[in-house]
């Protein structure tokens, strides 16, 4: 049964077609009055402009990159097979054009989505409920169409899972720019918009009075539609490759179905995630947030049964199976547990709030500290889902059994991602879709929907967020696996004949040895520094953008007062947030890659191996923690604008308007930006692992 | 020449005379008038009631824990030689009193010279300067002379390294106590009297109205002067402790020397720290910051001389002496990178500085960032100084003496702590002094001499804080060395039949064991937490205090308004410190300990040792992160004071009056607590690990 694995494109096409089908759902709804399509255009416009200007930048760094990969990888072209060149390269640029396809699918209907969900706001919840839904879920089918079927045309070309990292590479290099750079657009955007609007005039949120304001709403689909898609898309590829790379090792051994079995999971995890999305209904007075977190429930145990069937037809070890339950279980567990500390009914939201009453320092010192709690049980989960899926599978062959349990246990959470992403890409629709609203003067009745709609996205998100990191934590662990895979393999072939256990063609990532003591300590680094400068990066550019909205109400008659007919210039800030997002976006990402290539040239590949592992560790402890002290100081304002601890207007509010605003690159800039730099850089440790061990300046001296 | 370790108790004891000759010339001054001697003796009751008050509780812990020690440690009691129990419970408690001993000899000289400096003022910059500099080194050199002599009669009665490790333990568990309890203390003081005081009444510093004023004077002392000093007593102490072990592992092959090696270095730190202590002085106009430098390098130099002078008699291998050598070389180094991101004339003060202008989001966000990216250099400083140490080494035999050397390296940072003690214990007297010359109502001269007394020690602390740092850094290192060498030991006792390279017996540090990883994600969590639950004591503990503040203000009349004989309730506002500071240190000491031996007991000794691992680094990252940012912030308001983007009273001083309110807690609670704490936590498992190779759970489960 080798062909089983050609279920994957099976599975590919049809999530695209049901994509498409959504695609068609949504697009037949109305937009409403004309002033709700006027928005909604600009909306769009916007967006748009930043996606073509981002990409335009991109696909230079991709040509850039793919001239060197055709020169170096996987070996120096001059030295033996151009055409491996060719197709890595060709890989590279497949993977960042199929990644590009679609956040550019899942932007333009989440932007056209906002006023039409509006627009069903005014005939019931049960009405908007699904356009805002079937939004989200054209990004998550194509997300996974597109990648799963990527992947399997690599796979099918070449046969080889080497070329499929390829593939992953460029998926990793573009979402790096689309989660970076859109998130540094929507948080200029939205700080400035706040700052200047909410803090220093007492605009009420989406006010048309306020320059920023469709910025602000580009920036909720730039960041949170497109980066996130993106960044999701790098994700799921990255796990089903590493799975690959380690299932290929086993292969020489133990036959194809290693390099497969990940493949079948993922068709299984597409099939389970389209059933599931038919399953999202919600009734007049119905809670859309239960009904998101149903779906989700109901997903699992779908690709839980099929997944079974599919062993049990194919063959596989039950072992196998159980690691990917265990990732799906810690999955859910870690959202549950997550959840705790940016709910606003449980204590660190509320006593935030409640500290906000000191002023905006206490308020901060509250957030943080808790936002600091807060990491030890979703590490807890990543680290007992990680032994306990190595331990499961390690009587079938001893550590790389092990490291493929792990890898599996990833592939277990990740393979629903079409439906997470649905559930996360309906967030920012139906966000944008207030806006709409309140921007083109609908009841307060259907705002009250909308708001409702709204709800229900954070809610939902809770729980897909801890799948992303869960799945992010084993995912980045497995290709750590995969890079001392590959870098074995490369030394192996280097000292051909040494026996595979002589420590020179092992690598160590043991921390007393001191190449690998001093590349943690240089990799425990990176993701600072990485986070800094795209949060520096927010600063700046809404230092300018404040600036620019300052100038706009001090010199446009009668904008201030609201005068009719008189309106913002829309357009000059989002220039500004487009032009000062992708210049400060590059340099943190040329960064990252340069760093990689660095230690491993000049330190060699145990040096690159350590430099791997302090920086996954820094990652997963920075992400959770600027993730969820966002998340809390945002939910700590919000119950606070429910009345609480002084309600709006209060000193507390405006405490707590500086923590949320402090949060706001925390968790949509930096936070989540660092799961896909590591994914960046191992990838790039991966592709050059060969190289370096030919190649590296303290081996050549001799050290 | 075996007896060439007497250097180490003939050194120890010249430095408690040392101590008590510059007691004596403190004393001898003059305190000024009575209103001065009435402030400073209120600062010295109040910090005495804090430390009796702490030390009582603190002896409560030490006695639960020596009964702890005496029934399982090293080995339970009922099963072999209960003579070395009692050895290790006194050894212990030693180590507890001669810890507390050396914090209270500090913080009575420096309660007492803050006046004296204040007076000396009056005749000028020369008079004052010695008084405040020879009060620090009363502190300094009672820590490295009452630990040395310690570590002497240890070793001396028992001559064996792991009763020195139980000195170590006890001088730890204090440590644990008194910066953290003395953190939350200064950081509740600090932030009551400043929101209050400062932000809510525009008062200046130091004024006497403020009734947290005193409380707040008190806490520069319990957490800069007796905090810091049970801090570095504990690392110096430490440190010494792990290259015993170390070199005890050594000796078995090559001699008593490699034992003996840290204590005649120790020995010969201290002689070059005295001298060097001589040499610092200041010409009338002199510069008071250069003065402390200057001595600084002086010692640097004598103890390269000396240690190169006994190495030559004594016979020690060179590459021993090149490897102390770097630790001083690199300790100089960190100091001078690290001062870049918290000097006023450099771009990250000055970024965040303006950042201000834009608000207290902007300022948070900014210096947050800056914070991230100082890590990168003390890192690699750290990084590079371990690998080099241990490559010139490793010639000498292999891994074994690699890490021998990393632990010499540390040695050499923390050998001259006799010197960097004293110019950090300067700071907080002469901040106190200005503090007593401002409420005494002395002259604007006078408070001028004070204030470019104060600018010296912020100027010389950037130079022994990168001493601090990178010790801290090589030292856990060391102590994650010692931890595996006694773990090993262990096991080779329990598997006798065992060749020693069998993985059974071997302790593994690699990355992608499953166990490992377990532990180095829980460790990750662990210093977040740690750090979480003190930044949480001092928002709890500010609450109180702010509100009893506010309560006086209202209810006593007369006293907003500076009425002549109306006085604030000071005793009230320390009483409050006091009791919070104890209530909230407690939990999070116990937590750490009790984590550090669930984690060994359910997980096993791999388990332990990743956990370690884990724990050093996410500790190094954010006592780093802490410390910075939290500096960056002072200065960055400190830089506005002085009348730049606004100056005093302007919109982006409220903005960074937050963000170096946000720095207190980090800078001064928390980060300094961090070192502490990995230390506690790396003495807790190296006594435990016989007993928990014996006992653990998942090793009786067959896991």
């Amino acid at each position: 049964m080798v062909e089983a694995w050609l279920i994957a494109p099976i599975a590919a096409l049809i999530s695209i077609v049901v994509g498409l089908y959504y695609y068609r759902y949504v697009e037949k709804q109305d937009s409403g009055t004309e002033r709700m399509r006027e928005i909604s255009d600009a909306i769009r416009v916007g967006a748009r402009a930043f996606l073509r200007r981002e990409y335009t930048v991109l696909f230079m760094f991709v040509g850039v990159i793919s001239v060197l990969l055709l020169i170096f990888l996987p070996t120096p072209i001059w030295t033996g097979t151009p055409l491996n060149n060719v197709a890595l390269m060709l890989a590279y640029i497949f993977g960042s054009s199929f990644s590009a396809l679609a956040g550019f699918l899942g932007l333009t209907i989440a932007t056209k989505a906002n006023a039409k969900v509006a627009n069903g706001a005014q005939q019931g919840l049960n009405k908007a409920f699904p356009i805002g839904f079937r939004g989200g879920a054209v990004m998550g089918f194509s997300v996974v169409g597109i990648g799963l079927l990527g992947i399997s045309i690599v796979y099918f070309l070449t046969g080889d899972p080497e070329m499929v990292l390829g593939f992953s590479f460029g998926a990793s290099a573009l979402a790096l720019f689309a989660k970076a750079g859109g998130g540094i657009y929507t948080k200029t955007a939205d700080i400035s918009a706040d700052l200047v609007g909410k803090v220093e005039l007492d605009l009420p949120e989406d006010d048309p009075r306020n320059p920023a304001v469709i910025a602000d709403n580009v920036g909720d689909n730039v960041g949170d539609v497109a980066g996130m898609g993106a960044d999701l898309f790098d994700s799921y590829v990255a796990s089903i490759v590493a799975v690959m790379i380690l299932g290929a090792a086993l292969s020489l051994n133990f036959g194809l179905q290693y390099i497969q079995i990940p493949l079948v999971f993922a068709g299984m995890g597409i099939f389970a995630s389209i059933i599931g999305s038919f399953t999202v209904r919600v009734s007049k007075n119905g809670n859309p947030g239960s009904a998101l977190n149903l779906g989700t429930y109901i997903t699992c145990v779908i690709f839980g049964v099929l997944t079974a069937i599919a062993t049990y037809y194919l063959g596989y070890d039950w072992r196998i199976w159980g690691a990917a339950a265990i990732g799906l279980v810690a999955g859910v567990i870690i959202g549950v547990t997550t959840d705790y500390f940016t709910s606003e009914d449980k204590a660190p939201v509320m006593k935030t709030a409640e500290a906000s009453k000191s002023g905006p320092a206490i308020n901060i010192i509250t957030g943080f500290s808790y936002g600091l709690r807060s990491i030890i049980l979703p590490l807890i989960g990543i680290g007992i889902a990680a032994a306990v899926s190595y331990k499961l599978l390690e009587p079938l062959g001893g550590l790389s059994f092990g490291v493929f349990g792990i890898s599996m246990a990833a592939i277990g959470m990740l393979s629903i991602v079409g439906l997470t992403v649905s559930n996360d890409a309906y967030g920012p629709i139906v966000d944008n879709a207030k806006g709409v609203a309140e921007q083109s003067g609908l009841s307060e009745e259907v705002i009250a929907i909308t708001d409702k709609l709204d709800a229900a996205g954070n809610t939902a998100k809770a729980i897909t967020k801890g799948f992303a990191i869960g799945a992010a934590g084993l995912t980045v662990i497995s290709l750590l696996a995969a890079f001392k895979e590959l870098a074995e393999s490369a030394l192996r072939a280097a000292n051909p004949t040494l026996p595979i256990t002589d420590p020179k063609v092992v690598v160590d990532f043991s921390f007393l040895n001191p190449m690998v003591l001093l590349g943690v300590l240089i990799g425990l680094a990176i993701p600072a520094v990485f986070s800094a400068m795209l949060m520096l990066g927010v600063g700046r550019n809404a230092e300018r953008m404040i600036a620019e909205i300052r100038r706009q109400f001090r010199e446009i008659p009668g904008l201030k007062e609201g005068k009719p007919g008189v309106k913002p210039d829309y357009a000059k800030c989002v220039d500004i947030a487009t032009v000062g997002a992708i210049r400060e976006l590059l340099p943190a990402s040329v960064v990252i890659i340069v760093a990689t290539l660095v230690v491993g040239f000049v330190g060699g590949i145990t040096a690159l191996g350590g430099f791997l592992a302090g920086a996954i560790l820094s990652s997963l402890l920075l992400a959770l923690l600027m993730s969820n002290a966002g998340g809390l100081w945002d939910n700590a304002k919000k119950l606070i604008e429910t009345g609480a601890y002084g309600g709006k207007g209060s000193d507390a509010h405006k405490a707590a308007v500086v923590g949320d605003t402090v949060g706001d690159p925390f968790k949509d800039t930096a936070g989540p930006s660092l799961n896909t730099m590591i994914t960046v850089m191992s990838l790039v440790a991966s592709l050059f692992a060969a190289l370096i061990v030919q190649y590296n300046l303290l081996g050549m001296l001799g050290l």
